[in-house]
């Protein structure tokens, strides 16, 4: 008699050209997002107000982005990263169609690259993740690659494939929901008077807020997402019996305290890339900063595309990245590139 | 290029007459009710069943008394309270409307007094708040008045407009929910027997329940309501590093450990007054005790209104409130003054 | 004047035969649900997603089958167990009705049973509880008996009745709901292949994970039930400061931590027996093993029954269960004897 239980895969049970259909669709509703304003402080007002989101041409406000992303990547946790040494990196990611209370989802990747390291004992494996709703359309896809151990570290390594990926989303692949219209845009509900057109390539914003992180509050967020990883959960997982906040989390915390100097980047729609420089735990206090680093129009009427790095720290001085050796602060724990919407 | 971030109203950014329109507007359904009643001991029945409701002439369940509160006040945050020393008091809130699943409340406030202290570097600011609904309705409003730090205590001291306020909002301007009628009331699913006319003036009760309170409940309460104050979430914002309660969190834990004594009491439907007399810190644990105020007869069938104090505590003997200088005792953290509809 | 506080009912205020008709009728929907999921690992697919529920012939996803248990037993509370010393035993339980979103639960009980303790301090109570829905419908019903202290240690001792109860739901009585279906049932999405077959009664599974348990997260989830044992808020409560754990949050993070080797055995229908070992507090790592006990064959299409026991632990090795005194071992928590449905 075998064990039943899922001991997750190892860096030889991949290979490139494998698809995994990654188990427990989701139906999320309105009780998905209340949770959501609740963990963070998110108030990004057409993700808060049906009203505000029809000014903005949406039949009604639909699930907040990084919903969709922790819940299509919470499903790929048993079968990409439950052995998984690091999270190393994401890109292409691009958010396809909004989710809308009563939407099911679910996840599916594609392996697109495996490379041994030269000490034999693991190996990075990059996946192309989808996620689909009910009608098999994709609410968003991302590629992201991980450090993962192997099983037999005497076994053969697999010839290596690295995938070619795209450093930033170029901003004319980008989706915007259809309908969306910022010409009627009501920047006293939003909270800021600050469109598009004032902010400059280059420019930097502290987000001046801070959290101090609790282990309730980052083990209900990352179970909310049904992502199993035992490090965030059991003290007992890791030498200094500390849980390892999941870096959703941090990237959650960091998207809505930026709200303070982002408003009005209401909608994130491509992720170009993103590093968890340091481990987050329990009782750091999270801050944010964004620096803008590019700008691109967009189709739609009144909508225009901002190129954001949103870097979360937990201490050191704002606009602070890297060393003189080049590597992350200490006190960074969150290096992300994203495009999101703003009116013009 | 200036900053971009809202660092807050100063004492001399007010001036009697001005009107704010706050920002985030937020569409409320049955998650965020489901969460109240997990953030707190709520079982007011009225509030938990939709079949109560209807006996009481309610088409369905509405949302609790204070979360219609919580989300106009939490609105008010970074305009009015953001660089706030002290929440000094509430007058004159009525409940106009009950709250549905689906509304969507913003707030607006109008500032109708300003007075510098004599030290120079405050001022209080005297606020009456509108909650809307997405109709333009008043679903309530209240007077609350926060002693502000001034940004240059040069500044001139503005004439000083100290507003008249009700002592008590007099029971025949209560709004009575439309078609309520406990004339059919079932005390025995209510969960208590007594009713309006087994309460005498001057009657004590000690509701016995007591509730520790935790970090990441009262951040999570807190951000629930999009109210934003640095104090309740960053360790760092206070010398000795606790984070400091938002009032409307014992407010509500009070509120909700009353229903052993005053399960009757169903709706809340004014607020005549009420005083944060001492802060509450994570690791105190919450009780609270009654006093019978007044009592009025309505027009609604069946339907009492009684005035309640309401006194939570964290520490010392029931029914102790002020000291033999008529100071607020140390264990003493709230002293509520409200109007509630019971069946007679 | 006469106190207006209900303390609970002491072990000479139970009789034979008495009706107690519980407090505050719950409506619960699909917020209550994502709270399950936030508080819980829960990802038992047809609690987890509409389209998985349609292709198990069902309209679509019910409430998980323990929000049924914790909100049935939550109102019971008040009424049975206050002033319980310990919570013995449960037994002849079964699920009767899937609870579906806007669905009203309320809970009524019969005395059973009475037998005073021979210290004369204490009695056993027996009592049968219903969960009713707005349609007086039984959605489940079980047995419970507690260890209640006497008022008055000088009180006659009642006639002893001790009620016969079936050591095992016998499977033939069980209740399948209604158009459940397992012959299109889809063992990728639900996340194991392993189906009926292929469990054999006398196998153990050790379901790996751990979750180290928050004082945060067990006060809400007891909340959430309005369930309002003093002992599970309020540090004052225990000589030790400690707050003890309502026993139904060991059962709900064990039942679910439990999916990783029964990721199939999808409902609960018939709750046994079961036995809360050894207290749990903040601060425990909750792990959970299983054995199965017996199988057996139901008239629904590709649905077989599966008898499992179910143990909760706080450290020690799995499998392990009591001592050479017969006795449960100290790191045991919970020993659950319950009836799931699983695809044959």
């Amino acid at each position: 008699m075998r064990t039943k239980t899922n001991d997750g895969r190892f860096f030889e049970d991949y290979a490139v050209g494998q698809v995994i259909n990654h188990a427990v669709p989701r139906t999320v509703k309105m009780g998905e997002r209340a949770l959501y304003h609740m963990l963070y402080p998110a108030r990004h007002a057409l993700y808060s107000s049906d009203q505000f989101a029809q000014t903005c041409g949406m039949p009604f406000s639909p699930l907040d982005d990084m919903i969709a992303f922790h819940v299509v990547f919470g499903k790929t946790v048993p079968d990409v990263s439950l052995n998984a040494i690091a999270n190393l990196g994401y890109a292409e990611g691009r958010w396809h169609l909004p989710v809308w209370p009563g939407d099911t989802l679910r996840s599916r990747s594609e392996v697109i690259g495996v490379k041994q390291n030269s000490n034999g004992k693991s190996g990075v494996v990059w996946v192309r993740t989808t996620g689909l709703n009910q009608n098999d359309e994709t609410v968003m896809d991302y590629v992201r690659w991980v450090m993962v151990r192997k099983r037999d570290p005497e076994a053969d390594a697999p010839e290596p494939v690295v995938p070619d990926l795209a450093k930033v989303v170029a901003p004319d692949t980008l989706v915007i929901p259809r309908g969306l219209d910022f010409t009627n845009y009501d920047f006293t509900l939003a909270g800021e008077p600050h469109r598009w057109g004032d902010y400059e390539v280059g420019e930097t914003i502290d987000h001046v807020d801070g959290v101090t992180i609790e282990e309730a509050e980052h083990m209900m967020a990352t179970r909310l997402w049904q992502n199993t990883a035992k490090v965030h959960f059991d003290t007992s997982a890791r030498p200094d019996g500390s849980r390892l906040i999941y870096g959703g989390h941090v990237i959650s915390m960091a998207r809505t305290l930026s709200f303070n100097g982002l408003a009005n980047a209401q909608m994130i729609v491509g992720l170009n890339g993103g590093a968890h420089a340091n481990p987050c735990v329990s009782g750091d206090t999270v801050r944010a900063w964004s620096e803008v680093l590019d700008k691109a129009e967009t189709s739609a009427p009144g909508v225009g595309a901002i190129r954001l790095r949103l870097v979360a720290t937990k201490g050191g001085a704002p606009f602070d990245l890297r060393g003189e050796d080049g590597k992350y602060l200490p006190n960074v724990l969150l290096d992300l590139d994203y495009w999101a919407l703003m009116p013009v």
